[in-house]
């Protein structure tokens, strides 16, 4: 980790953080015009600023593993975010205009999420595993007017209509990403923080992500300044980050912001390290090496992480926030024997984590796997969201206006979340119908299906669609895998629903073996499902357990490391 | 801290934490009409809520040096606080009335914090040293429609025009405060959390708390619902109060709300502990037995705490919330040497707690007494504030519209500290006069004078009327008092200018003696006065050094512990 090149831009002695205010915003806040809003405050660009004036010396930024190692301090990293706004608005970058980034994680992506912001553009990340035409879509949906690509993704931009610019991750002269940081250092240096000028329209777009569209086209989803703010300081308070934590990107940014990390991490004055990719033995690495204090990951990610061959009892705690999707109990048990301290949360699908599970003081007494079952659950609202209920779905035919019913707090009756407030996205870009649909009863309809639990925990089971009706019977996949996953042989597992003459559907599992057990069972795949069952028997319904078992070397994956339960269906189908 | 009674009131298991919204609220938020704001969700009523739904269990409230001690659970406290609101509307109580409270610190007036904006109207916390007069005013300006007093004040409000509550501090049936409670029992059994409505405006007053009005009349300042929500997240992330915390009002909650902790101890799911009184014997105690591990106090008061008989070194740190007047160097070393970890930090007139000392890490190197001086500092914007600067004061004549212009970064040249953002105050109420004058250059004007250091932290020098003009030279009469202070026998000083023919002024210092030195100069307060000149002499330029030491038993202090200097000038006229 050793950085070949000294940073290059030093900020004057008498630097100034403070952006122009727009004219006439009185004190506190104001409003400005009719049913315009502008509270200048809420601006999570706020917060580099604030941290560049306290800290200007402290590491802000490593990346590491790259041929290249940048190491930025807070002062020169800020200084390189204001050339990138300076770029942006002499490229032509208009306030509220789109600006794409395809990379992976990376300085120029981190600094994107600030220096579009200072530009007043919205960034729009996306996904570097998409293909030429699904990205090809997206740009022209989301109407970019730019796309910073990493040199290893600049296939997917080919015959892009508007100007490119390409990052070699070098942080070197030559590279056309630090040429286009030149064009705007000129003005940088003339001009400073006070010649940009804040947004002052605090509902205003901050991001446009879209969703991974595995069914039908991706949508655009539009978060907002105030809400990136609140979601970024609820995240902070939440997992406890203060200017002496280290953050890993293991999350990519282009997934949703990075669940505002990128700027939570600067309101606690943090450092973060970058990876490009996820490699256990680079993770691993830094887990034991660099001082790591927090990281993100979905269930998957983790799974890989504490059962990697580097695999051990870190000696200091780390905060692992799970989320993206429901993790097992059995996760949560690995992860706590390891040290990590996972928050379960669950991610949907606006600013990033908006529940948790916060642990009893009662639990401290129960028997790990024990306490590994309530802690697997999603739990209440996070501290800036509020209203995480669990309703039922909507009747045929009634209207989007119809008041919304909490179901029972009984553990059983299975509902779909829903919640409203700050940190729930603004809405689908260029989409009205589907927002609609999913404001419905004026709180977001997530698509998680969940029970409430007596002591108003909200559980997962399953997005609508992965639920399986045997027998007339609603089981749901994700109450099948948590059992599964508790075979000692299991590495990891997903249930599908597959057609059945008798039941209409009845669970089919894909196992991946656990490493150390997969010889025991070469050549024996048949005995390991009988085995599987058995084991699912005595702890299913019947409806519920697997009729068909299925070992596979690997399950099919989104890039954010979501199972692609729609990619196993498919494959049921034909079977 | 046996309680005598258990408490009354118990929630229902199916209990709603959940408030009606207003009809036609869409998910993030909405633009109701023109130039009215709704924000439903930034509103620190919902911490509370959210603290009750996630641990209805766990202790929210102990009031333990008392006749009758209680202890509330956050499920009953919670209902008490319901019950409040609806005794409130009950009584006639429109959204938007004031609702005076005088109270020291106790249940009653913790729970009026919640209770008054659950029935979206507006608490006004009046300190409870004010003569009847005094408080006369603020009831007729602030236009009170309720009163609630406790009964050792009750003689503050004889003749009041509008309905009083006593409350007798007991918690008991009988009680004239528990009874008002009771009229709302009735609705809040049968309406619950949803029976009230969310406050719509999130610019809406929250509260209305007057200054001391050591020149002229009181002036009335309006707080409001999205500040106090922002002011109570940024100290409850800037503290690191969490639900493991347990925080002791040894601070009044009177005093502008107790600077947000009534709501950033919800945010945290954290106990609170009220004392009536400050009793250093008492709060030593709790210090000691009760898991203590935040408090807030103004130097004088953390000035006692540390030179109390009882004072030890704790075996945990405790965060000590320093704010209200600038802390001497002086006292920072010894809060540090006994543990406390303090948090040196501003208090700026409108929600608290504004800049905070925020100490790097290089500090960490230097000795205790000149790390104490760097600590000693005002620092750098909180969290969820912004802009705090340091601008040269109008000149003659100037336009209120006139920008701003910092004072260079130079330790040296003394300006006002000003400041904007999410938790200024909105107005002077029912004063635009004296709000216009206070937004000069659209920044709050605190009337604190410091310079701001090289290294970009601010530093308080002194209030405007407390400079002294000595000789054409302007003396810090803070900078001659952190150097007195480092006296060995001196427990608190205060420094104020005294007409001079010469000079014009000079600096006078009165002084309390430390206890354990006080025989030592018993009857040689003169040769003691020559000591402290000597002292002074090797520290400070000549015309900063005072002409004048009177030793004194005590210090004319307001309610809040800040020392009365208006009082000592008169004094020193009349010499």
């Amino acid at each position: 980790m050793c950085p070949s090149n000294p940073p290059r831009e030093f900020p004057s002695p008498g630097v100034s953080y403070r952006l122009q205010l727009p004219r006439g915003i009185p004190v506190h806040y104001q409003p400005l015009v009719c049913l315009m809003f502008a509270f200048i405050d809420p601006n999570p660009l706020a917060f580099l600023l604030r941290a560049a004036q306290i800290y200007p010396d402290k590491l802000a930024l490593v990346h590491p593993d790259v041929e290249h190692p940048v190491i930025y301090s807070y002062a020169v990293w800020t200084q390189r975010i204001q050339n990138l706004a300076y770029a942006l608005i002499q490229a032509g970058i208009q306030p509220g205009d789109r600006v794409a980034v395809i990379a992976p994680n990376s300085p120029a992506i981190a600094e994107a999420h600030h220096g579009v912001l200072a530009a007043r553009a919205v960034i729009c990340p996306i996904n570097t595993r998409l293909t030429h035409a699904e990205v090809a879509y997206i740009l022209e949906h989301s109407g970019s007017r730019l796309i910073i690509v990493d040199h290893e993704f600049s296939h997917l931009v080919t015959g892009a209509k508007v100007p490119v610019v390409v990052t070699n991750d070098s942080g070197r002269v030559g590279d056309p990403y630090e040429e286009f940081l030149s064009t705007g250092r000129q003005f940088s240096a003339e001009r400073g923080w006070p010649g940009l000028e804040w947004e002052r329209d605090e509902d205003a777009a901050a991001a446009l992500c879209y969703t991974s569209g595995t069914t039908g086209r991706p949508k655009g989803v539009i978060t907002t300044i105030r809400g990136a703010y609140l979601a970024a300081i609820g995240n902070a308070y939440e997992t406890g980050m203060n200017r002496d934590s280290t953050y890993l990107w293991i999350l990519p940014m282009f997934h949703a912001c990075g669940w505002t990390y990128p700027w939570a991490v600067t309101l606690a004055s943090a450092a973060q390290i970058t990876l490009r990719q996820v490699s256990y033995p680079l993770i691993w690495n830094h887990l034991l090496n660099s001082g790591v204090t927090h990281y993100c990951g979905a269930p998957t990610v983790q799974i890989g992480l504490v059962n990697a061959p580097q695999a051990t009892r870190l000696s200091k705690p780390v905060s692992a926030i799970v989320a993206g999707s429901a993790p097992t109990a059995h996760l949560i048990e690995e992860l706590e024997k390891e040290e990590y301290h996972p928050g379960s949360r669950i991610w949907i699908n606006t600013y990033g984590p908006t529940t948790r599970c916060y642990d009893q003081p009662a639990w401290a007494n129960l028997q790990l796997d024990d306490r590994a079952k309530f802690l697997a659950r999603q739990g209440h609202s996070f501290a800036t969201a509020v209203d995480a209920r669990v309703v039922y779905p909507p009747k045929e035919g009634e209207s989007l206006d119809a008041e919304l019913v909490d179901v029972p707090k009984d553990g059983k009756t299975v509902g779909e979340i829903v919640f409203r407030g700050n940190i729930v996205m603004k809405e689908y870009f260029k989409d009205p119908e589907a927002t609609k649909k999913a404001f419905r009863g004026a709180h977001f309809n997530t698509g998680d299906l969940a029970v409430m639990h007596p002591d108003g925990y909200i559980a997962v089971q399953d997005r609508s669609k992965d639920i399986i009706i045997s027998g007339g019977e609603n089981a749901s996949s994700l109450a099948i895998e948590q059992e599964l996953s508790s075979h000692p042989d299991v590495l990891e597992v997903s249930v599908v629903a597959r057609p059945h003459p008798k039941w209409g559907e009845r669970p089919m599992a894909f196992v991946i073996l656990h490493p150390s057990h997969e010889k025991k069972w070469a050549g024996r795949h048949a005995e390991f499902a009988d085995d599987l069952k058995k084991h699912a028997r005595a702890r299913l319904p019947g409806f519920a357990c697997p009729e068909w078992v299925s070992v596979v070397d690997e399950l099919p994956k989104t890039s954010t490391g979501k199972i692609q339960k729609v990619t196993l269906r498919k494959l049921v189908a034909k079977l």
